[in-house]
């Protein structure tokens, strides 16, 4: 009976894991080790579900998940449970889609964690700021056209667009901008205002997964190249001249060479 | 005879794999796939060698790091190989730090691939640019701290520091300079002449290593205790209020509350 008891107490501990942009091959192997030793896994909207499969049967699976919009699962709802599950069964595994720190509200997770004096660890995701472009062979930086990228998201926490863009705008980095189709419009006057009318944009839906689809255009054009492909969130915007290395910009350089001949 | 003969016809391919930033366990479960399938790797200077038990046996394990300062293998020289390789050998996985399009020279190696018709594709890894801060529990974003972050190189390819960083230090992003150590001095300069003298500044040496250590200041301060702690390249440096979410910066936020009560 002491055994049994005994068994029953163990350590709470948190581990924050990047689950990557959805390709369950995109975890990490240190992800994976973190699911396979989980009693409990919190796992997100954009997380691919394959990956559940890594943690024990006997593991507790939880979707918290929350789109934009929908608010069933609050942060604080989250926090509380992901506390209460760590103190109650062991440790939970909390996967996050991409990177935990890329607009995942990671830290937060990690600050709830330390008020209650578990310990959390965090093991990075790939992030689909970065591997997104990468995967439809668009570089964020290449030699001669892009010394860096900036990435951005397109719905603060306030719903407007955020200011940084605007200075994003005025820069020759790479923008990338996460959770901003709703404000594709906004975001393309921000750049028409800045005379940048024919700066390459792609709009990239559901990356690394079997339901990818890439819009290619520039500024001027893409909001209707969008809406024509039908384009959906999840969906990540890459605005720079890198994109002009996309095979799709091809005609679009052409075209604009015979107008500029003409 | 003729089997043999046919063994040896292998289609040539290429696979770009991002192996992370040090520690092995941090490649994705598709970078290991692809190691399992070479017939070749060729491998930077920056990768974790134990990777390299992941290849085949029998698969030809070639080095040509180029680190800083050190040309003995040229882009043009690992485009030539990587090329020369898979025509001879078959698959040839590209094996670099971090992710392959995060000054990582990856498209350069995509487009020459190209130039010979061998097809090529590209595994993300896990960029040293998140992941790095993100094991110091340092989140590149966080609310009310910060709505975006901006990846930089402190050595453009003519050895200046980029003009993009002038533009940086006057934003609000979380600003991470990777291979900038040498130039930390002229950064803060840069830093110091929009005011920002009491930004917090983290430098990481081999994030996720056994040899990682970090060194946290100020704007003010950072080169000083770069130098007390002898960090060493390859380091890392994070610009910005997220730095303050570090436990080492709080005796420096209440030594600043102190000397502002005198």
């Amino acid at each position: 009976m002491e055994t049994q008891t005994q068994q029953k107490i163990k350590e709470p501990r948190i581990t924050l894991v990047g689950a990557g942009p959805g390709d369950a091959d995109l975890i990490t192997i240190k992800g994976i080790k973190a699911l396979k030793a989980a009693d409990v896994v919190l796992y997100d909207a954009l997380v691919n579900e394959e990956l559940l499969e890594f943690a024990p049967e006997t593991a507790v699976k939880v979707y918290v998940g929350k789109r934009s919009g929908d608010h069933s699962f609050s942060q604080d709802a989250i926090n509380k449970l992901m506390v209460d599950y760590a103190l109650n069964y062991g440790h939970v595994v909390r996967l996050k889609g991409g990177d935990p720190f890329v607009f995942g509200r990671g830290f937060e997770e990690l600050d709830h964690a330390a008020s209650f004096s578990i310990p959390a660890t965090v093991i990075p995701g790939i992030s689909s700021s970065i591997s997104v472009p990468g995967l439809q062979q668009i570089p964020v930086t290449h030699r001669g056209l892009s010394e860096s990228f900036w990435v951005l998201t397109g719905t603060t926490s306030d719903g407007k667009v955020s200011a940084d863009i605007f200075t994003a705008a005025q820069t020759n980095a790479t923008i990338v901008v996460l959770m901003g189709l709703s404000k594709l419009a906004e975001i393309t006057r921000i750049f028409k205002n800045q005379g940048k009318n024919r700066l390459p944009v792609a709009v990239i839906q559901s990356g690394s997964t079997e339901s990818e689809k890439v819009a290619i255009g520039v500024i001027d054009t893409i909001v209707e190249i969008v809406k024509e492909q039908k384009i959906a969130a999840p969906a990540l915007i890459v605005i720079g001249e890198v994109v002009s290395l996309h095979p799709l910009f091809q005609p679009i350089r052409e075209f604009y060479d015979i107008v500029a001949e003409e």
